[in-house]
């Protein structure tokens, strides 16, 4: 954060009901936990800042000579979790690192966004764990351009596809295929979905090809296997309704027998009617074509992904309600346009954790681990030789940490050291007693040698430098 | 705390109803600020840590040999204050260092109460601020030995007493006087407050001399005008009733009209009664005699102060209801005895403002400042003086700061140093381009000398240690 010029700051968890009705979001935002207290105030916990931060620049900046400015701050954040689960992964409390970015023009807020991104991309090489970058949706954060930073793994929730070829990767709620070509003289059978607005007064008559392949039960349910529900969202937008266009599964109902108002809305696949606006949406599956490759190259795939940063950029959602102005170099004032970028701290523990962990313990990244070395030694080793081997490292060695207490036996303490995850472990046991050397044990690495005293800090300084 | 063998921990900001009903302190703490969640889950905001950290060690703590424990946290707390006020001085959300103690005998619980008393004495010293420590109640904190340490400050909520002559000092709930000589020749016009205990059971007469002074109107209002509530406390254990020790103005109210079952306890002061349990319950008032020291030496006035921490030694208070135990060498098991102790960090930090502030701005005390000196330079003076003069200070000169913002005069660059209260300024002015002579102010001191670059760190570093 220090890199891109961001000042840290650090604002109260507690925000008013009054605050985030000014921005729009209080009614769409069902995970907030309000706080009760004598006077029923409206107090809420903040799930996330732009309210807060945007009504405390609009009091201080006025200025387009007072821009870039960008804000940062690590702290709690507060979210009434539908299905807290994973222990850190999804909890009603977590730690957020989130920076907030000002600026007095698009192009110039775009430039900051590609200085986050950049900013993010070193993070996260910095742990040297394999990640996957998604184009994402904005959700109810607003704003029209996100990504999202994931680390694959069988205890994600969310589902990226990306390319066996290219580069493209997606949220499952963004992601899109290259349209199927149309048979013309195929007469696939249709298979018709009824839904209806969230308010209840619009019929919405949705109809795909049945696939060949068969699949579940063809209920409301189970409509993400057959329709590709962002590719729904731009078609209903081609309608140009009123229809609040950020539709999601949740946000059309089952037709029940209430009768509606207005003759319904027809979505048909292209396969299925040959108009101009008609446009492919089924649903994507494996191997499914890629929609920037060359026609016959990529194919998209799923992973279960854990989301751990996202970067969203706003423009003017949150400083043209709350009044963020600055005036600018023409004697205009206008809103500032602005960035919010989170990454999750305490999800990011836990994700590294689960990917990283076996039945014996764990071994985090160099750069987020506690200490990166530690030192055990028998308790028939002399204290003193541990505090020598101490003394060696800790130029070469990075963070060191000597563990001396008492009363343990060097099993015990092994195994200490292997549940908390240190990278690297430096034993002086039997090979210390017999010939003086130290055990240098690094499981990241797969790395377990015998060392002399003088050689133990180059050789512990060249793991860390792989890890 | 780092000095008395403490860890650093950091526990979630919800705790909940459970927890606080197990320890029995949910339904006396009308100041807890409950969550409203999809569940009505009972989670709440923590005020204070006591549930959660003696839940936490019970779990993980069984033998006396894992003893002593000491564990703390710099984080924010919640409490829902009646009167919010005074900007950080008493807000609804706060940052609180709290340190919980861990012993396996009442005697190590009070060597490490007096060796966190040490600490906490340090720590004030450091901010070379006169302070005062005061005997304190325990309130609801619950155990038996407590100390306050406070500001005098007029903004203060808190009535502190002191003797001019000897080290006594005590909060009003918990100062005495030494008893008044009792004239048997003397016939007093009695003053009588008729009270009912909190449960509206037990009428409570309580009879006192009226002073020769007058005072205000002997209203139940004005009680503690009349009677020094502690005492009466004291005077009501005498007569072993069941009545709530803990009385305060707040558990007696006033008898209406309403008959009681009961005859009246009749509580008299000495001067009214020579019972050999009837006590001085008289109020203290400026001059009364100082209790500890020898008759007619010492006196007793009262000054505002602000609490900015507080010990506690806790005994068995939580570890025994939340049944943190531990086995002892005699292989029985027993409740830890445990001591909890916070300092109020925002509190501090608006009351040292308010200490040390003028309309021109404030001058931190040297541990606090954000930096200890700024250097400052006029517009026309070269950029690379300034810094010369920065290397100059950055050994001696402990955390240096160059405002090297540009396009803003000296004068703007003062008056923000000031207000942001810097303890030292370096200015780079007319006394540089005329003489190579820099300005070191310091407001705490009053000082404002010309020094050359040679002798500004020498300079500064003296100045430094004075603050």
């Amino acid at each position: 954060m220090h890199h891109i010029g961001a000042s840290k700051t650090s604002l109260s968890s507690i925000s008013t009901e009054a605050l985030w009705r000014q921005s729009g979001r209080y009614s769409s935002n069902s995970e907030l936990l309000r706080i009760s207290d004598r006077r029923d105030s409206g107090f809420l916990l903040s799930p996330t800042h732009e309210e807060e931060i945007t009504s405390l620049v609009a009091g201080m900046v006025h200025s387009y000579k007072d821009l870039p400015l960008r804000l940062y701050q690590v702290g709690r954040k507060y979210r009434d979790e539908k299905r807290p689960r994973g222990g850190l992964l999804r909890a009603k409390e977590f730690m957020m690192k989130d920076l907030y970015t000002f600026d007095s023009t698009p192009s110039a807020a775009l430039e900051t966004y590609d200085a986050v991104r950049a900013a993010y991309t070193a993070i996260f090489d910095a742990l040297k764990l394999p990640y996957l970058v998604a184009d994402a949706d904005s959700g109810n954060m607003g704003g029209s351009l996100s990504h999202e930073y994931h680390f694959a793994s069988p205890k994600g929730e969310d589902i990226i596809w990306s390319c066996n070829t290219c580069s493209y990767t997606a949220n499952e709620e963004l992601a899109s295929k290259r349209p199927t070509p149309v048979d013309p003289t195929a007469q696939p059978r249709p298979l018709v979905f009824n839904g209806i607005s969230t308010d209840h007064k619009t019929h919405i008559r949705i109809v795909v090809p049945e696939p060949a392949s068969g699949g579940p039960p063809a209920t409301w349910d189970n409509i993400s296997h057959y329709i590709n529900l962002h590719a729904l969202k731009r078609a209903l937008s081609h309608h140009n309704t009123a229809l609040d266009t950020s539709i999601s599964s949740a946000a059309l109902t089952p037709l029940l027998a209430k009768p509606t108002s207005s003759p319904p809305i027809q979505i048909h696949d292209q396969a299925l009617r040959s108009h101009p606006q008609a446009l492919d949406i089924t649903a994507l599956h494996p191997a499914s074509p890629c929609p920037t490759c060359p026609p016959h190259t990529g194919t998209l795939h799923p992973r279960k992904a854990i989301e751990v940063a996202h970067t969203f950029h706003l423009g003017t959602r949150y400083s043209a309600p709350l009044n963020a102005l600055v005036s600018l170099p023409n004697s205009t004032r206008a809103p500032m346009h602005m960035g919010c970028h989170g990454i999750g701290i305490s999800r990011i523990i836990g994700a590294v954790a689960s990917l990283l962990s076996s039945s014996n313990g764990l071994a985090w990244p160099r750069v987020i681990a506690p200490f990166e070395t530690i030192i055990l030694a028998a308790p028939n080793v002399d204290a003193q030789a541990a505090e020598e081997v101490y003394d060696a490292l800790s130029g070469e060695g990075g963070d060191v940490v000597l563990d001396d207490r008492e009363g343990k036996s060097l099993g015990w303490k092994l195994k200490d050291a292997d549940l908390i995850g240190y990278p690297i472990v430096v034993v002086l046991g039997r090979g210390w007693r017999e010939g003086g050397m130290v055990e240098v044990q690094c499981r990241g690495l797969g790395v377990r040698r015998d060392v002399g005293v003088g050689d133990v800090s180059g050789v512990v300084g060249g793991l860390l430098e792989r890890l």
